[in-house]
């Protein structure tokens, strides 16, 4: 997936044209005969007018895109209020959302209950980056109350932080997915290949194509109410990975009980 | 290659929100305790607020680029005009544009000495299509002096057309690509596998993700000039190939002559 307000910035490809241009020429314009070599230089002159049209097209089309983020972030402010009333809510919508349910580990469905809030916010110039961050309740996984992951756009390579998670005892979660791993025969500390939720968060490797951060902010937080209303059928299998029945050590402290709230849901066929 | 502009009007994420949510709230409404439900009900409204914002947001950016695009036509205008001017101009910027020149064959560099104009023009919604358009001189090659190329890119799949070529006899390259691969043990009339310039311009089964389009459209078309000016040793292996020496019916109607321009310029190792 693209990113597409990155894209908008860039729509009138206002960067690209001076590449080579003038080295080249420079190099060239000997060889060309008089009337060829005034072309070129009508031309050039002619492309400079054209690529200053662009530049004040991405700069309309930038100013657009900051003027409606002011406008939208007072009504997204208010959703994220309205979802903290309702048990689950983001969970629920990342355990029905096809490409982030895909990296969810069971533990942490259990850990991601304790998530209240996720705020998508682009920086100021819109092109250069966005953060992504996650309000968590208190836990028994990690100290930390808020986990920001945050991409740099800019030349030459985008990069990514994320905040470093102060996991509890024993409950480290990125470490566990190891030891599974190990167990299976994989040797601890070596590249797990498995992507889950925590370990796509933590790892800064390469923010070049982060499909899962691209689908977070292109996709669900435009729209989460969309995946927290799935039919109920997915909602009902992901449930008994919620409740954790298999492992049995995830009700031990679940703040909201909401997960009831679904059983009452089924497919009609009552 | 995406199509920045088709993603600068979707930017905002407009069209995708209303999926599935007002079933899925209808069939699962009454599982939901009051307070739930009435929650849900102010997200939903919260989020038809955020979806009629990115909708003018869409709309705004979209007059922007309508504007950028009338502010920009009489440039491109007086930039073909000069264009002419210049002998070989664009098989100079195919031929040095990397995605373009992997797909001419040899007698198509020939043909497109005859191409005098090309114009690139999105319909007025942008969102909805463009065409390519290529002026040609009277050749050998056919009798048309347009051909036209069209992408309408609306739903539920993009679809292309482009302008039936009225070959002259003996000059269907179409049909001597097929020949030449027939003689190379493939069944004429079978699919070729090799795409040159004018089985892509022909070809209209798929366009759902047409590079060369792309390539014309978002790169070439934008600064022609930076391809007609790459240091020339690129140029001179391509003349040779344009010069069709190879082939010895090449130089039969050349109306400029003007590729000796290029010979006099080296890589400066004088």
């Amino acid at each position: 997936m693209s990113t597409p307000k990155a894209d908008a910035a860039r729509a009138t490809g206002a960067s690209a044209p001076k590449r080579a241009r003038t080295e080249a020429e420079e190099d060239q314009s000997k060889d060309y005969d008089a009337d060829t070599q005034k072309a070129l230089e009508d031309i050039d002159s002619c492309q400079n007018e054209i690529d200053g049209l662009n530049e004040k097209a991405s700069e309309e089309i930038l100013k657009v895109e900051q003027k409606y983020n002011k406008l939208r972030k007072p009504h997204f402010e208010q959703r994220n209020e309205l979802i903290k009333k309702i048990p689950n809510f983001w969970v629920t919508a990342f355990v029905n959302h096809p490409q982030i349910s895909a990296i969810l580990d069971e533990e942490e469905e259990e850990c991601l209950h304790y998530l209240t809030k996720v705020e998508v916010e682009e920086f100021d110039d819109i092109k250069s980056g966005y953060r992504i961050k996650f309000h968590f309740d208190e836990n028994p996984f990690f100290g930390n109350d808020l986990l920001t992951k945050e991409f740099f756009l800019g030349s030459p390579e985008p990069t990514s932080t994320s905040t470093e998670i102060k996991w509890k005892e024993g409950m480290n979660l990125v470490h566990r997915m190891e030891e599974q791993e190990a167990k299976a025969g994989r040797k601890r500390g070596a590249p797990t290949g498995v992507r889950t939720f925590f370990t796509w968060f933590t790892d800064n490797t390469d923010a070049s194509a982060d499909d899962i951060a691209e689908v977070i902010k292109d996709d669900l937080w435009p729209n989460p109410l969309q995946y927290f209303l799935v039919p109920d059928v997915d909602i009902g299998e992901g449930e008994n990975g919620l409740d954790g029945d298999e492992e049995g050590d995830s009700d031990e402290d679940d703040p909201e009980g909401g997960e009831g709230d679904f059983e009452e849901a089924d497919e009609g066929d009552e």
